[in-house]
């Protein structure tokens, strides 16, 4: 097992550790996102804890071997699935809110609506699905890599919408704005984190609409949730 | 192990496992409440695929054929654990609701307060903070023992309060106030499952404030969200 890892950062998120010569194995890049992938099904569906390195690695059709080459522990697996995905929410998100803002005319349900898009875009694949199961499980975490991953990935979008929200809300306090955007947090983690969940609670009555319209309920209920 | 266990339904909470006679333990309740809120530290804690029967049983002092005695296996363990309070949370709220509509005159802001104020109050005690914690996971958890769980807690308390909302809100559908109660829930489950997200978020510029304040933050937010 390695146990020095590179720690890549969000804001450079195509670093990867290199290791020329005879030593690296071949087809590099695949085999990596591959034991990424398999190891995103492997969290979400079972957990951090139940998740194993040598499933995963025989999953992903792979030696265990080249599964601790490439990621060391079990946590720095967890940390690079997380931030692969997460790093390119966070910069979808970032670019969403610079073209809004870019346009000098914009209004709080164009924020809030660039804020859920990318993650509602996730639904439509089963990876991406699997990502947002990994990412409430993540949310239900109270523990320090958890908090650790939560800050890198949701700081800086947070606080730039929170920012262009205070711009048209100018006689909000900052406390209230990040009180109600913690709601909207909540909202769109739990409407996520499972697609029957409407259904479930309204005991078969309701089901989830389609993406573009459950993102526009959110927008609506939030946004009067914003101004109230 | 024994497979075959009592399946206690929250209709009737107070049912246990009888057994009269040579092969009862002394301390019968004392030692089963023991167990549970050990084991509800445990799972809050760990997880319930990282939480073991042996370590519950050497935390809460007593022998593994104890724990097994009471509760057999770990899935029927943390079908109790969970069920215990969320009974509690489910009358309360019951309780609450009865006590609002049998006054005759009331509005949505009593109704969304009634709703929350059962979780808040769990906040006061270290023993339902890992409630709380252990809620927040099960949310996260989509597999068929969560389903079943949630279903038992949640179901009625749900369909009444938002059988309360129609009655004052008529011009609502039914489809449209379940979509905004969901939204309520993931609120309050999301600002419920850690006291420091609101200063992580904010990075440290806002923290919690007390209950009170919380509950009529979301109050407010959410009925602008349920009226718009």
């Amino acid at each position: 097992m390695r146990t020095q890892m590179s720690t890549d950062k969000l804001s450079n998120p195509s670093r990867r550790p290199k290791r020329n010569g005879p030593g690296r194995p071949e087809g590099h890049t695949e085999n990596r996102e591959k034991i990424l992938d398999t190891a995103e099904k492997s969290f979400a569906t079972h957990g951090y804890a139940a998740a194993s390195g040598r499933e995963i690695a025989s999953a992903a059709n792979v030696t265990q071997s080249m599964v601790n080459y490439y990621f060391g522990t079990k946590r720095q697996m967890f940390r690079e699935v997380y931030l692969r995905r997460g790093g390119r929410l966070a910069a979808e998100r970032m670019k969403l809110l610079d073209r809004i803002t870019s346009r000098g005319q914009f209004d709080i349900e164009d924020v809030v609506r660039a804020y859920l898009i990318p993650p509602f875009r996730l639904q439509a694949t089963a990876q991406g699905r699997y990502f947002l199961r990994l990412q409430a499980r993540l949310h239900a975490e109270p523990d320090e890599l958890a908090f650790e991953l939560r800050r890198e990935v949701y700081d800086r979008p947070v606080r730039a919408y929170v920012g262009a929200l205070q711009k048209l809300l100018p006689h909000k306090s900052e406390e209230t704005l990040y009180l109600r955007f913690a709601q909207l947090i909540g909202i769109y983690l739990y409407i996520l984190s499972d697609a029957h969940r409407i259904q479930e609670i309204s005991g078969g009555k309701c089901s989830m609409p389609p993406s573009d319209s459950m993102i526009e309920e959110i927008v609506v209920f939030t946004c009067a949730g914003l101004r109230s």
